[in-house]
């Protein structure tokens, strides 16, 4: 499948490798390709440099946001919350009609310090949020519950998780529970809705204190029943 | 242990059922004591009358809020959230003093119709304003992620989920893990103090469109690493 990852960050360099690895097409976008090449420095959470990552990663382009997402049938949200909104307009409205939008990205807060807070939650979700500010386009809210290693490589953990679909759009369902499958996902759990999406972003808080707790990301939610 | 469950509905009674069995003292809490066991229809939930659970549990005594907190070293809060602080304070400050308050409700707002909304959230807790509320009770949140039924017997599941407990107070959390325990509950989980009841509490929403989705409350979070 063709695809497009929008976000230079961790998450969006794992799902890209993860998705080249299985044979995917992948287009990474960014906001300004050349200064995403030109940085040689760590960012603030300790990140590589992408073009560090990139020399290793051969294979997966780089573009701007709006052809990255013009040339993919499925576009990843891999941006953090806050931008996400900001990030699809860049792509803009007629690279994604039609596209399924895989959301990952989560409604974190930081502006009170740690632990942060969501900017959108109980009565609506930033799930919601785009699909609203983008209607023709399909979006499903999936692998925000869980940290990158993850959501590319479920079976990391000896014992697996559970993972969440939550859309409007019953096809483009099918086609991120095709992909979460091809990653190693074997208990994908369809909430309903995208309105459900507001249940998944609201697992953050408690995730992010098991996080404290158990002292590693390394964790997930399964459902047993 | 001497213990009071506020509360007459399915929580309360499930609870009260099971810690009986253990060979704990146990005093439910009613507003009304005659009121409660002059019903004879079912509730608005279709829940039996109480007096004929009563019937069924014999050893298991029937008091107002106040008479049943004071004569108990622990005391359950099971009532509805929305009632909660009301609750607790008809059971009075100096019944609760030094009391460990094990607080299993949830901040649910049925108000705008279904789904329930939470009256509050992410910045603060219901454990918290209990806490807040009786500051010489030691709160400790816990057994709200799961249905009763599991609360007090989680080996009915095959495979068992996890509990999470949230409090300030270390020894009131050690007593409370001791009757998860009894209960039968293996992986207990110590989040923090009682601002980390925001994340069980925000569990709720995705755990209602889970009963939703896969069509029985009989499923539990298990935290796999």
């Amino acid at each position: 499948m063709k695809t497009a990852i929008l976000g230079t960050g961790t998450v969006g360099r794992t799902i890209a490798a993860r998705l080249a690895e299985l044979g995917h097409t992948v287009t990474i976008g960014t906001r300004d390709p050349e200064a995403t090449l030109s940085r040689t420095e760590p960012d603030a959470m300790g990140t590589p440099p992408f073009a560090a990552w990139a020399a290793e990663n051969t294979g997966i382009a780089l573009a701007g946001f709006a052809e990255a997402a013009a040339g993919a049938e499925l576009v990843v949200n891999a941006t953090n919350g806050a931008a996400s909104l900001d990030v699809l307009t860049q792509a803009g409205a007629e690279s994604l009609d039609g596209k399924v939008i895989l959301d990952i990205a989560n409604p974190l807060d930081f502006s009170t310090g740690m632990p942060p807070t969501l900017f959108v939650k109980d009565t609506d979700s930033l799930g919601e949020q785009i699909q609203r500010a983008f209607p023709a386009a399909r979006v499903v809210k999936s692998l925000n519950t869980m940290n990158a290693a993850l959501m590319a490589h479920p079976d990391r953990l000896t014992e697996a998780g559970s993972v969440f679909v939550s859309g409007n759009d019953s096809d483009a369902k099918d086609t991120v529970t095709g992909l979460l499958k091809e990653f190693g996902h074997q208990d994908v759990i369809d909430l309903g809705d995208i309105t459900t999406a507001r249940g998944t972003e609201m697992l953050l808080p408690v995730w992010l204190r098991l996080w404290g707790a158990l002292g590693t990301p390394d964790f997930n939610f399964k459902i047993v029943r």
